[in-house]
């Protein structure tokens, strides 16, 4: 999937957005941006006009700041468009839903190069293709004059099917707690670039560019999962936000995260090694995977892509994430890691 | 509508997003969010799930940066809510749609105070109520370290009520030109607040807290409109939107012009003698009013709050823009103004 490009954009003055001129940043962006299939209207009118199937729209907006969510030495343009992207897609398939469009607000300083912000449409673009979504709207405007930093805003869009969404409140003791996708494959490549190193592929890639499971969302709202979210901030975080909403305890079993996330060995193991890191602390408090995890009641044959990793179990004692019956932050100390996931504002 | 409020909202280190925390800060902004008549599920989940009405949905995205769109000592948090739902509530009413919901994105220094953070929420909230409307998502994340402003992105979604959406592309040669809403009033605030005033309230009021026409939008939808948009950079320079994409010359009456938007004699032709500017320069290239501007067939009788100001012609030896059958930037240099309209990147 991740084709290597140039880590460092070319800065040509020529190409700045200043001097090609809004109207002509807009034409050239636009013209990578694909057609989303369920547009009744596409970019260039005061707004979009998107066709939803049951008369519902799934709507969420996620933004990324430069230096914090993304760095231009680590990723390429088209890298920071498919991450952004995936963002949104995965919390639209958390609900159930499938994408159908994204409105991306761009606040960038006067000397981006206008390819560098082609490149981020294309990956935007490539992201969503698959889906049949698109760009379909957007606005582009002169970044903080204090600021150097690109500030990208993405809104996606997307379709239930006629399913109902599937809520962070609604699992109940005795439900599977399972998950679909990769966990700790982007916290170790971001623990690689951070060290100065882009290999080993595999997981570098995973942080440019994570690949959700898109399909697993509607899969598992098909078969009736009672709760559901993606796992931007880790796992033990997200995991709590379903506990928090549905007032459950949320009991993962290490053994089966170890057979799912960390069996065959590969090179997840081969970085932990490397770096002397439990492999297992990635597992448990990695973000920007966007795997997807969900819970399902004790009946459900789990739909492909979907594994067991542990059980719903009433908040008695010991609310919130579990592991192997003890609180989640004991067993983040006990792999190494520093807490149970990512916060804003520190 | 505009209370008086202090100028430089209050720096509390102790209530500052960093202190509080991000939930700690979702949670008081989220407690502002007001609830949205076709909201199915609202703030808190990985999306939003906002009801159609037939089966579409209108989308906008509309991106604020501190200092370049508004100013903390300038606006006080509540008039920025305000201004930046007015923006996107327009976008939706100018493709003849009823906003439903806004997504907001937000990026802001640690230092941020919450009630800054909270008024903002309560000013977006005020100025959906009357819609029906009200926040349903959104993210919060820290800005870039070399930037003190806050960067503020709204997504509105809309519905058209079955109406079919009107475009910057329909007019066409005969139809009358239509103006609903004012002009020129947020340009007098502006310069007034750039020479350190903040009187006459009704300029700095309307640059504050612009009132676009909302319901003019869809009623303009219903009579047959042939191509509509919102007037943010300016009246010629978004005329010229609709005279590129339906191809035809926009021709505009400025004795109806004055007519409509400069009689009776009020603040406008007051502020324009004390500064020494001619007040058509305002309503011909002034921006952030958020009228209305469409174009409707020359039989149609004008729904109410819509007057004539103009005609459209074939696109001849003048396409674009005319004032009185003269090219629009002879007109604007005529009046004294410095250009047709606001122009990003420069």
């Amino acid at each position: 999937m991740t084709r290597p490009r140039p880590l460092v954009p070319r800065e040509d003055p020529a190409d700045s957005v200043r001097v090609v001129g809004e109207f002509g940043v807009i034409a050239r962006v636009t013209a990578q941006a694909g057609t989303a299939r369920a547009a009744e209207v596409g970019p260039g009118d005061d707004a979009a006009v998107v066709r939803t199937s049951d008369g519902r729209v799934v709507a969420t907006t996620d933004v990324l700041v430069e230096g914090r969510h993304f760095r231009r030495d680590w990723s390429s343009a088209e890298d920071i468009g498919h991450k952004a992207a995936a963002a949104n897609l995965a919390d639209v398939a958390a609900m159930g839903g499938t994408t159908t469009a994204l409105l991306v607000g761009l606040a960038c300083p006067p000397d981006t190069p206008t390819a560098w912000l082609e490149g981020v449409a294309a990956g935007l673009a490539e992201e969503c293709a698959p889906l049949g979504a698109a760009v379909v709207g957007g606005d582009m405007v002169t970044a903080a004059a204090d600021s150097t930093a690109v500030v990208l805003s993405v809104t996606a869009l997307g379709d239930l099917g006629g399913r109902s969404p599937v809520l962070r409140s609604g699992a109940r003791a005795g439900d599977v707690v399972a998950l679909a996708g990769r966990l700790g494959w982007s916290a170790a490549g971001l623990a690689v670039l951070r060290r100065g190193f882009s290999s080993p592929v595999a997981v570098v890639s995973a942080h440019r560019r994570p690949t959700p499971p898109y399909g697993a969302g509607p899969a598992a709202a098909e078969r009736g999962a009672t709760a559901m979210c993606d796992v931007s901030d880790g796992l033990l975080a997200d995991l709590g936000h379903i506990a928090t909403a549905s007032r459950v305890a949320v009991d993962l079993d290490s053994a089966a995260l170890v057979r799912t996330c960390l069996e065959p060995v590969g090179p997840l193991q081969q970085v932990a090694a490397a770096l002397g890191v439990d492999p297992l602390a990635w597992v448990l408090t990695g973000g920007e995977d966007h795997a997807l995890v969900a819970t399902f009641p004790s009946w459900v044959e789990l739909p492909a892509g979907w594994a067991a990793i542990g059980t719903v179990r009433r908040a008695g004692k010991n609310p919130g994430v579990l592991v192997n019956g003890e609180p989640a932050d004991e067993a983040a100390r006990a792999v190494g890691a520093e807490g149970v996931g990512h916060v804003h504002f520190r």
